[in-house]
């Protein structure tokens, strides 16, 4: 999600897109990416670990990114 | 997010660029947009109806998307 205070065109866009189409009472749209990612890891620390590290380092840029580890669960069968 | 069974090239790059920078425990990646939408509205109940109704109509694709409403909240200072 782009950190508040830097632009974002693409949730402009929809924000446009959406009263134009009637939904007068869009305000603001902020657009971000939502990934879900499947990790092998002996148990489920260390996958959060490896997340926050692939989160910070190559998926978000965290100069105009900010970013949230929404929930490590285990899969079933993995154990 | 991608349903099940539809092709993710975006999160099929993620993953193969992971890999090659040594996050060999990723076995998979699926992509998807997340977006923060204010919306004025009496209460919450109606702007969840609302972004439900966008998000079917306008901002996912329901053939081959999946979307969830992850949470409706009043915003300080709306009342």
């Amino acid at each position: 999600m782009p950190k508040p205070g830097v632009n974002d065109p693409e949730g402009e866009a929809i924000r446009g897109g959406l009263q134009s189409l009637g939904y007068d009472g869009v305000e603001r749209v902020r657009a971000g990416k939502h990934y879900r990612l499947h990790i092998g890891a002996p148990e489920a620390n260390a996958a959060r670990a490896s997340a926050e590290e692939m989160a910070n380092k190559l998926l978000a840029n965290p100069v105009i990114q900010t970013y949230v580890i929404e929930s490590v669960t285990e899969a079933e069968g993995d154990r």
